[in-house]
């Protein structure tokens, strides 16, 4: 008899309500940029990163936990917020022993849905941690819902590709019985040896926004595998190191 | 200055809203099979197709017309209808002259999204009339929107592959800046060689499905480009040939 665990990927926030997560790890895919900063702050030293929907909450909470305020809506650091949403503003020198509350235009967003959708576990996904990523959810062995950010609900290409990643790496330890998933594996399949001159190819979306900001540094980054690896796992309200 | 128009995908129902879609011609893709069997009954010489959204309808509107009432949930005839979702049972000798009455599980959902979303145009595509399809885009010189059906929402193998087919033929007279639009011919130019085969492979959900009923026939007749090339075109709450 088949026991495995399954594996479903959501492209986007706007799908995942057709999938029951309440048994299953649910990995938060923000590729550009904020699930990869998120593990880099960690990797770095940071105590805890606190993931909040709103500016106005971001703030809030700063003051009262004398924490460090970062975000971005529309690939900008957000008005009223000290910080931006690039792993490089979080050095160990800077991050070393603080907290950072940070508010993102989708990936944020995403973790509060899988939370009121009771998913039973939520971790971190991005290419700066993919092993650590992958020999977690072999070790679970539990069911999975590769989650992704996408650009205001819309698919996006990056990560897509980082769920094709996962899936290619563990697939032997599920059973996927989704179309979502395959085709992000085709993806991964085409861009995986290299993945930045894939996005600039096909003139990924997000991109080409964070190139017109002079961003291609960021994205570079982001898109290299295991250079921050530590597995950031939700628990009361704050991402820490597992 | 460059003056082409616009081509977005949909990956689902679920993503229609994120586009306005009032100066664009909708093409409404449902691979296995609806739109595969309007196109057949139109190309065998049916009058016209009448898509309705709900079983009762479709009885409720046969009797009135004297039409044939045919339609499928869950990839089976619908109780109460007479005829089925397979362009098999559509040949002409049966359907020259007729009026089908047409309700599906996602195909004619989707068409009835397209309306209600003030859709400029609402075409038909699958591989059975591809190149209709893409020469109407062409000469057309309009925004598009293709608009994949899935399957109760989830994203579909075929339904991507058929808006990535379109997209290598007409690329070059659109501006596309959309990752869905790229996720879909990145798929299709893994799978062009061997679409059956590509969907066996990745166990597309659908597949499984209809192979689960015997239906290996209808699957690859689906996959069968240009086999019934006419362009059905919606106006006045009735498909017909353009």
């Amino acid at each position: 008899m088949d026991k495995k665990p399954v594996l479903f990927t959501s492209l986007s926030p706007a799908l995942l309500h057709l999938y029951d997560i309440s048994n299953s790890i649910v990995v938060i895919i923000d590729i550009l940029r904020a699930t990869s900063t998120i593990t880099t702050a960690l990797y770095n030293g940071a105590k805890s990163v606190i993931p909040v929907d709103s500016v106005s909450r971001c703030i809030e909470l700063g003051k009262q936990i004398d924490g460090i305020t970062a975000g971005e809506r529309d690939g900008q650091i957000a008005e009223g917020l000290s910080y931006g949403n690039s792993p490089f503003e979080y050095p160990e020198s800077f991050i070393k022993g603080k907290t950072l509350v940070l508010t993102t235009t989708n990936g944020t967003k995403l973790l509060h849905m899988a939370l009121e959708k009771g998913a039973n576990e939520i971790i971190i996904g991005a290419f700066t941690n993919l092993s650590f990523v992958c020999d977690y959810l072999i070790r679970s062995n539990k069911n999975v819902m590769l989650g992704c950010a996408a650009w205001k609900d819309r698919v996006n290409l990056e990560d897509t590709l980082f769920a094709g990643a996962v899936i290619t790496r563990i697939k032997e330890h599920f059973n996927i019985s989704c179309d979502s998933s395959h085709l992000a594996e085709s993806l991964y399949r085409e861009a995986a040896g290299d993945l930045f001159g894939f996005l600039k190819k096909n003139d990924a979306s997000h991109y080409h926004r964070l190139m017109n900001f002079n961003l291609e540094k960021d994205i570079r980054y982001c898109l290299t595998i295991d250079n921050a690896n530590v597995l950031p796992v939700y628990r009361n309200g704050r991402l820490v190191k597992e």
